[in-house]
């Protein structure tokens, strides 16, 4: 397993500084993380408590991105950064925007989870949607495991799984899409529905943009925009 | 208006280098409107060739991002950029992941309107789409203007705009879900022009995102998920 070590300057302050960054990255990741998980809950469960939490701490995690983003920026303005420094603070630039559309994603689906509710919907797909949430989740969980680590390897395993995430979705879309034609009562709730799941497939993208970014910083390659499945023998 | 100079670096050399970045920054977001315009075009005039270059075109995009965001890299790198280069740079950066996405929405309409002119659809709700694809191509090219000329009050004015992409979207929305419901048969059409509309609404959003680093290169603050109908005390 590739593996940086970024505690290598003379200057301890330095070094806390990058330490610090990382912690802060690694602490989003692990709220925009539960944000989703709850989010996917409040909607399974019809918790209305739970929606409207999801969607006030979305906040809080719009303030980590501001601030990381300006501890990047002074940072970089202080010390200089070069080589592997400046790929880890690049790439926390990078994965933080995502982290913030993550969060926003998580949002959208509590705010259908509320419709859904007020609308007290059949609750048909429920468990289809379920099943694209833990698969969504468990892509997620790896990748800010892959980034804590600076695995590459796992990075590029879990940005592979990707397009499994996509072809779930695009399977249950069209069972969705079918549901509302025979259904026409249920349609707008439906829709909702529709919407969440799209949600999750944006969650898996984001995920995989944050597996690439990760594999830049270890590899120092850029890969994004290239076939995954093509890119194991050059980059490895 | 405010306005900043960044050619004032006694090496000729890193002038050009920042002026080059702005550059490619600038010609990255003239192809992006282009494909913005097109797949917009293809799908009203049912233009199926036009959308095949589209889609084709988005890898001409994908490739900008990363071409720009690696000399960055370097600038910073090599450079060590301070105050107004360093929040161009990080601008940039910034910038460049939302033009690319942009570029993805573009593709998305796209490739919708393939299926549209494969499945024959009336056209209901055309007309709409058009008023709203036409909003948002002059906010998008009020925010590139913004962006070439530093302008960071025309970039406020354009992201207040987005308050009224997002009305027209719901409004739109609301109607397609309403036919939806009478038209079972066109439903499956729907559903694609429903998905068009959203991507111009995210086009909307990432414009808003672009004018917001327009705010902060020029001002140097930080205003991202603050309130835009507050800041303008605040800020200027």
């Amino acid at each position: 397993m590739d593996h940086l070590e970024f505690n290598k300057h003379t200057s301890n302050t330095y070094n806390e500084e990058l330490e610090d960054i990382r912690n802060m990255l690694l602490n989003m990741g692990g709220m925009v993380e539960k944000q989703v998980q709850k989010a996917i809950q409040s909607l399974l469960q019809g918790n209305a408590k739970l929606a409207k939490k999801v969607i006030k701490k979305d906040l809080g995690i719009n303030a980590m991105e501001v601030k990381i983003d300006e501890e990047c920026t002074q940072i970089i303005a202080k010390r200089q950064p070069a080589a592997s420094d400046l790929r880890l603070i690049i790439a926390v630039i990078k994965s933080i925007t995502d982290l913030e559309r993550i969060g926003d994603e998580a949002e959208k689906i509590a705010k259908s989870a509320l419709y859904l509710i007020t609308e007290e919907y059949s609750g048909e797909y429920f468990v289809e949607f379920e099943k694209l949430g833990n698969l969504v989740i468990k892509n997620l969980t790896m990748a800010l495991n892959a980034l804590a680590r600076l695995d590459a390897e796992e990075a590029l395993k879990v940005a592979k799984n990707d397009d499994l995430v996509d072809s779930e979705f695009e399977k249950l879309n069209n069972e969705i899409i079918t549901y509302m034609s025979a259904n026409p009562v249920e349609l707008q709730k439906a829709v909702r529905l529709s919407w969440s799941s799209k949600a999750l497939e944006k969650i898996g993208d984001h995920t995989k943009n944050i597996c690439e970014y990760v594999i830049y910083l270890v590899k120092g390659k850029d890969v994004r925009h290239i076939d995954i499945e093509t890119i194991k023998e050059e980059y490895f």
